[in-house]
């Protein structure tokens, strides 16, 4: 996308997988442009957007993938199984297709995987889909050798309709930037689940699908972009979200809700929770004259309670984020990679 | 399905990946009775075709998955990136939809997989979508640890719109069992290059798109069910078809188009090519009065050269598969699975 972005080298690297540049890079400059080449007439691979839609008649059919690798499977306030659904109905609402028409469901399991944790991951998937409204309709399943794969992997699809596509470059200067609520939960809670650290109160996944609640802003008006934040962050989103809209962002550091247990963790840690994942939330980009309609709505809604504008978009600096920490400002860096693999 | 399907024991099994009775019994007991529970108006996962069918307007949308785990990832006559285009190709021609709308690519990658294998596997992947006009339109990548994947996995969804459904349960006695070509090559290309078995003459995979060969039929009328064989091959394809439509199928072992070359390694591995993988074929069924239309139809197309009827709906033993040998006849067993993992 720019010149930034280093190639990649003759090896794949884990922080190819992480959510940012160097992903970015490695997805660009292998699968991107032959993949874009096809013909195709729609938001295609191009766009690099949460998804891919296709018009039928006078509305999109929106369609987008993940593999889910999360490490450990069973994590503080989630599982591989409900990352497997929710992330993949995330995807599809920020694109607006709110109503999930139909989900895909493909599981590589390892030779000598427990059959209880299959069943205790199935359980998982079932009650998201039916938080989410999400049928899973069609599926697979594949087996490896002992020691071929560390466990199980889940890839989910999904398709969905709307008359409002919303995509993330739709940024104009003077629109706010919203936050649906406090950031970092997801990865933090992770690597605390990984690290081994014991926390006074919870530190829990934010893994939710987010569906309903977006539909409940969509009839307002004004939304002009929207990105889940998460590999990468709200940092890595933010970043794409403004080089792709062609804006630069002011970020108020301390409008960025983030509960005392994220901030203790994060600091113990040494790492920022701007840059770790979430799973339940999303950046919403809205016209300055909407925005206390779609607060309101938001924190109408169980999972937008905190919901909170965070920042504005301007015409300086086209692609950067800049950080307003209330004693300065600063350019918030675009992370190369998730400070964690394996965090979704 | 009956009661001679196991219930899985307390630990996944390689036979459980196989494509045969153990992996529909892990499948119908773990995944399908709760997905199927889920509110959904149309071909769903109780149906366990080779996609999901949902109307919309006077159409059907077609859906399908698969993950790929196969091993080795080149072998002779394609490698992953060729079979994962094909195969989701393939699933969305046996119901019909020849038309492909989008394809999605998900993959995962072990750290430390050489770029120039990818870049390989990337120009197969791009080649056979253009061979199949199949556009793949948005994916992800995952990065997993060294040892925690052995190489790469990949999955692929595919959608397509069609007016005629095409189901594998629609058989009626009377029909014709058509095979689009000779059978046994995949499988048996992958277990050659695997035992490092030297052949005269060429033993390659028969990976590739069929939609459109099957597109050549669908006009013609008559086909009442498809189905492609591939994971537990030519036997486990027609149980299936068998059982679900309520027929049973007489299979004339002579009139099944196998190489030379296929029978020469079959017999030195001792695995009969009905019971392995094929990844370029299908198995139609077709009502009498058609069946010359049809064989001559897929004749006529390079794909489908050497197709042939070989076998008759019957109503004794609905759900079996009568092996006429032109010595006599017997019961062909349902494999319990492939006879090798990773076969796809």
């Amino acid at each position: 996308m720019t010149a930034l972005l280093t190639p990649p080298a003759g090896r794949i690297t884990l922080k190819q997988g992480g959510g940012g540049r160097a992903m970015r890079a490695l997805i660009e400059k292998l699968f991107v442009k032959d993949f874009a080449a096809l013909p195709f007439d729609g938001v295609g691979v191009g766009a690099m957007d949460d998804g891919a839609a296709i018009k039928i008649g006078d509305q999109w059919l929106v369609i987008t993938t993940d593999s889910h690798v999360i490490h450990p499977i069973f994590f503080p306030g989630g599982d591989i199984g409900r990352i497997s659904i929710c992330g993949t109905v995330n995807d599809l609402a920020m694109m607006g297709a709110t109503d999930v028409l139909a989900m895909t469901c493909a599981v590589v399991l390892e030779e000598g995987f427990s059959v209880e944790s299959l069943e205790a991951i199935q359980r998982s998937m079932v009650a998201a889909c039916r938080e989410a409204r999400a049928p899973v309709v069609t599926g697979d399943t594949k087996v490896m050798g002992r020691g071929e794969l560390d466990g199980i992997v889940i890839n989910t699809c999904g398709i969905g309709l709307t008359r409002t596509l919303v995509r993330d470059n739709g940024l104009s200067a003077g629109d706010a930037i919203i936050v649906t609520g406090p950031i970092g939960e997801h990865g933090l809670a992770v690597m605390a689940a990984r690290h081994g650290i014991e926390l006074e109160g919870d530190l829990l996944s934010d893994v939710a699908p987010i569906n309903a609640l977006i539909a409940s802003i969509l009839g307002i008006g004004g939304v002009t972009a929207m990105k889940d934040p998460t590999r990468g962050g709200v940092a890595s989103a933010l970043h794409e979200m403004s080089s792709k809209s062609g804006v630069g962002i002011v970020l108020q550091e301390s409008a960025v809700p983030v509960t005392p247990a994220v901030r203790a963790v994060g600091e113990l840690l040494g790492i920022d929770p701007l840059h770790v994942a979430n799973e339940g939330k999303a950046l919403i980009g809205v016209r300055a004259d909407a925005v206390d309609a779609v607060l309101a709505a938001l924190r109408a809604h169980p999972l937008g309670r905190h919901a909170a504008v965070i920042g504005t978009c301007v015409t300086e600096r086209p692609g950067s984020i800049i950080l307003d920490t209330g004693f300065g400002r600063r350019l918030l860096a675009e992370p190369d990679g998730e400070p964690l693999p394996r965090i979704c």
